[in-house]
C-alpha cells in the first residue's frame, strides 16, 4: 500500500480579505470527514501575484498553532514552471523560507508545471538544499508534482521510475493547464477527460509505488430556477471514476468535496466484510494446517491475500489519523475486526 | 501474417473431481469449431494450490494420448510472478518437469504476472534451460506472457521489441489482476476496459510481428426469470471489439466461447470474396502486362496486395489445422479459390 | 505558437482526365476560405501507379505559374514506405527531381508510411541530399510525415524529440493504413478513432513545438431519398473534436472541407473578444504599475498571458496569408485590435 492520500485539498494561503489566512486556517482546523489527508496551502495559482509574500507569511504564522491538531500531512504548493525562470526563482525562495521557518511542521512541497525529468530533478534539488540549510534530516520533506505540461507527460514513465530513489511521492493531474498547453479548445464548453493520460498515470505510479491524484473539479455549484446548490453528483461521479481506474485520491477545492472524496476512497462496508472474511478464513485454515485455501469458491494465495490485506491496511491508516471517520463509517464490530486481525502476508 | 491464434482456451489441468483431468482431456479432444487454436492447460490460477502437482501429472499423463489428434498448439500456463520468488520457483520446477516428460508434444509455455523486461528475460531463460536439459533443439518451445502488472505494462514496448530475437511469440491481456494491481475498485460492478493499454498492445505486438490476445470474459451465464442461459451476446461483443482494434485472438474459458471466437476471428465470406477478387484481378492484370492495377476503383500496389493476401493466408492456416471449420464456414468454390490462388506478394 | 496549418489539403497531382493536373491547379488557384494553409500535391496514394511520372511533371509544370499567387505552403507527398525499398527509391527520385526543378517554390515534402526513428532520419536525409544537389540553402525544405505504421507509432516520442534539431515540422495521422497495419477489421463498418494515439500525438507534437494534423474524413457525401449532399456535419464534428484535444489542423480532401476546417481552427469571435480583453486589461494595468493583475476575477501572469497571446498570434498569422478570411470572419474593429495590440509576453 502506498501512502494515504484520499484527499488533496488546496487552500489559497492568502486571499483578499480582512482575514487573509481564512481558508488556510479553515483547512488546518477542519474536523471529521472534512479533514483532508493532505492539506496543500496554495501559494501558486490560488493566490494573487501581489499576495505571494503574504501567503508565505500566513503559512509561517499559522502552521505552528495548528500543526499538532491537524492529523493529515501538510505540503504547500509553491511557484514553479519548467518554462519560466522567474517562477522557479520565486519557488526557490518560497521553499527556502518555509523550510527554514516551519520545516519541522511540514511534510513536503508540491511543484506545479514541471517539465521533463531533468526539471523534476531540479525541483527535488531545491528541496534538498532548503532541507540542509534548515538543518533538517535528509529526506524529511517529500515532493509531489502536478502533471500538467506536454514534456512532463512525455517523461511520465521516467519521472515515476525516478521516485524509487528520491523524495518524489506523488503525482497530481492538472487538466486545465495541460489542455491549454496542448492547445486544446473547449469549443462546446467541455474539456477532454484525457483518459489515456489517466490510465498511464495510474499505471506508472502503481509501478513506482507512489500516490496518484486526480484533477480539480471546478463546477462546484449548479443553479436551477434561482436556487444555487452544491454539485454533489458531478464531483462524486468524477471521484468514483478515478477510484475505478486505480487513482488513489482526489483533488478537493472545498470542504464538501473533501467530505465526499474521503468517503468514496474509503473501503466500503461491503469491501471490508468481504476482505476481512477472506483473511480470517485463510488465517484459520493456515492454523489448521491445510495447504490450499479456498474461501467462498475462490483460491487465496499470497498475492490475492495481499489485495485483501490492502483494504485492511487502508482502513488502519485512516483509523490512525482520522478515528472520527472510521468510527462514523463502520460499526464497532467491523472496525474492531480490522484493527485486530493478523496480517500474515502484506 | 503472425502465428494463428484466434482462440486461447485455458483449461484447469486438475479440478476437484473424481476425474481431475476432465477439462484438460475435454479440451484435447474438442472437435469442429470447439477446437481452439491454442489450448492452455492451466496450472496457475485455474488450479487449486493443493492440486498443482496433480495438474502437472495430468498433463504428463494425458498429452501423449491426444497430442497427435489435437490440431492446435499446446502451451501450459505455469506459475510465475515478478514479485513472488516462491511462485517463480514452482514455475521453474513445472517447466522443467513438463519439458523433460512431454516437451516434444508441447509448443511452449505461458508465463503469468511478468514484470519488467528483465523478468521476461528470466522467464525465457527458464524455458531455455529446460529445453536444453530435455535434449530438445534450441528454440523448440515458444513463450507467451500475460500482461497484467504495472511494470509489465510500463515496459510493454521494450518487451515486444525483445521478441525480435527471442522465443516470445505472444502477449495476452489479464484484466483482473491488472486492475487489482493498479488499485482499481469495481464500485459499480464494472471493470474499466483499459482502452489505452489495448491500443498499445495491438500496436506493439504488430510492430514486433507477434500475437496479441484479449482478456477473459467471465460473465459466462445470465439468468432471467429463473432461466440461466449462455451469455452469447456479451462475449461476441467483446471479441468483435478486439477484432476491430487488431487484437488477433480472444481468450476462451468455455467451448461455447471457443466456438464464437473461432468464427469471429475468421475472415467473413464478404471479406474473402472482396479480397480474393482483388488478388485475382491484380494477378490477371499483371499477366496482361499492365503497369498500374486498379480494381473496383481502388489502386492495388504491393502494400495493399499484402493486406488482401493476409486474409487468404489466415484462411489457409485455419484450413491446414482445422479443415472441418473452413469447410463448414465457406462454400466449396470460395474455399477452393483461397486454396489455389497464387500470392505474388506477401 | 507552432506554424500555421489549419488545413492540410491533399490534391492528386495527376488524374485520368484530359486535364490531368485539374485538381492540382484547382488547389493552387483556390480563393477565400477554400484556400488551404498547406496544399499537398499528392504523388502517393492519390495518384495511380501508372501516372506517378506525369504527377511529378504536372507539379514541375504548374507550380511556377501559381506559386506566387498561392498564399499557403506547398509540400508534395512523395512515395515512401519503411517496409518497401522500391517505394523508397521512387520517393528519392521524386524528391530529387522536384527539388531540382521547382525547389525554390516548395516549402517541403510529406513522407508517408515512415517506420521507426531511423527511417525518419533516412527520409530527412533524402531531402538534405536533394536540397544540396539543387543548390538550395540548407534547411529550406521542411518535412512532414504521416503517422500510419506500428513502428512509427511505437517511436512517436523519439520522432518528435528529433524535430528539435531537424527539418521535421509536422505529423499527420493516417488512420486507414494504420488500422490495416494493426490488423484491425471494420466488422460493423466503423474504424476505431484511436483516441490513445491522438492524445499522444497532440502531446508529443506540443512538447516538440511542431504541428499535429488529424486524419482524412472520406465519407464526403451522404444520400437520402435519392438526393446526395455534402456531409458537412460529419466532417465538422471530427474537426471540432480534433480542436478540442489540441490537434492543430485537419486533413482536407475537398474544397468544402477546407472551408470548414479553416473556420473551425480559427479563433472564434468569442475567443478573440475574451483574450483581447485580457491582454488589453493586463497591458493597461502594467502601465499603471500594478503588481498583480486580475481580470474578470482571473489572475493573469506570464504563462496565462501567453495563452491569450497565442490566440492573437494565430489570427495575425492567418491575416498575413489570408486577409480575405480574417476580414470576412471578424468585424473591422475586432480585427484592428488584434493587429494593433502590444504583446508584452509571448
Amino acid at each position: 500500500m502506498t501512502r494515504l492520500c484520499r484527499t488533496f485539498q488546496t487552500a489559497p494561503a492568502a486571499i483578499p480579505n480582512d482575514n487573509s489566512a481564512k481558508f488556510l486556517v479553515s483547512g488546518l482546523t477542519s474536523k471529521g470527514f472534512q479533514a483532508p489527508d493532505w492539506l496543500v496551502p496554495d501559494i501558486e495559482d490560488g493566490t494573487a501575484p501581489s499576495m505571494k509574500d503574504e501567503a508565505v507569511d500566513n503559512i509561517i504564522e499559522h502552521i505552528p498553532d495548528h500543526a499538532d491538531d491537524f492529523a493529515g500531512d501538510i505540503l504547500p504548493r509553491v511557484e514553479w514552471a519548467y518554462d519560466d525562470a522567474n517562477a522557479r526563482e520565486r519557488g526557490i525562495e518560497q521553499v527556502t523560507r518555509l523550510a527554514e521557518a516551519v520545516g519541522e511542521e511540514l511534510d513536503g512541497f508540491v511543484f506545479p508545471k514541471v517539465g521533463r525529468l531533468d526539471d523534476v530533478r531540479d525541483a527535488a534539488g531545491v528541496i534538498a538544499d532548503a532541507e540542509r540549510d534548515a538543518g533538517l534530516p535528509e529526506g524529511t520533506l517529500e515532493m509531489a508534482i502536478i502533471l500538467e505540461t506536454a514534456p512532463g507527460r512525455s517523461d511520465l514513465r521516467e519521472i515515476c521510475q525516478y521516485a524509487t530513489d528520491s523524495r518524489l511521492s506523488g503525482l497530481v493531474f492538472g487538466p486545465v493547464d495541460y489542455t491549454a498547453e496542448l492547445g486544446g479548445r473547449t469549443l462546446d464548453g467541455e474539456r477532454p477527460r484525457w483518459d489515456g493520460l489517466l490510465e498511464a498515470l495510474s499505471n506508472e505510479t502503481s509501478a513506482a509505488d507512489i500516490v496518484a491524484i486526480g484533477g480539480p473539479f471546478d463546477q462546484l455549484f449548479h443553479e436551477r430556477a434561482g436556487v444555487t446548490y452544491y454539485n454533489a453528483e458531478g464531483y462524486a461521479d468524477q471521484v468514483a471514476y478515478e477510484a475505478t481506474i486505480g487513482i488513489d485520491g482526489s483533488w478537493s477545492l472545498h470542504p464538501k468535496q473533501t467530505e465526499q472524496a474521503n468517503r468514496i476512497h474509503m473501503p466500503t462496508v461491503e469491501e471490508m466484510e468481504r476482505d476481512l472474511h477472506k483473511i480470517e478464513s485463510f488465517n484459520e485454515a493456515k492454523r489448521e494446517g491445510t495447504g490450499a485455501v479456498v474461501v467462498d469458491g475462490q483460491m487465496v494465495d499470497e498475492a490475492t491475500y495481499k489485495n485483501f490485506a490492502n483494504t485492511v491496511k487502508t482502513v488502519r491508516a485512516i483509523d490512525e489519523t482520522h478515528p472520527a471517520q472510521t468510527e462514523a463509517y463502520y460499526d464497532d464490530d467491523l472496525l474492531a475486526r480490522a484493527r485486530d486481525v493478523e496480517l500474515i502476508f502484506g
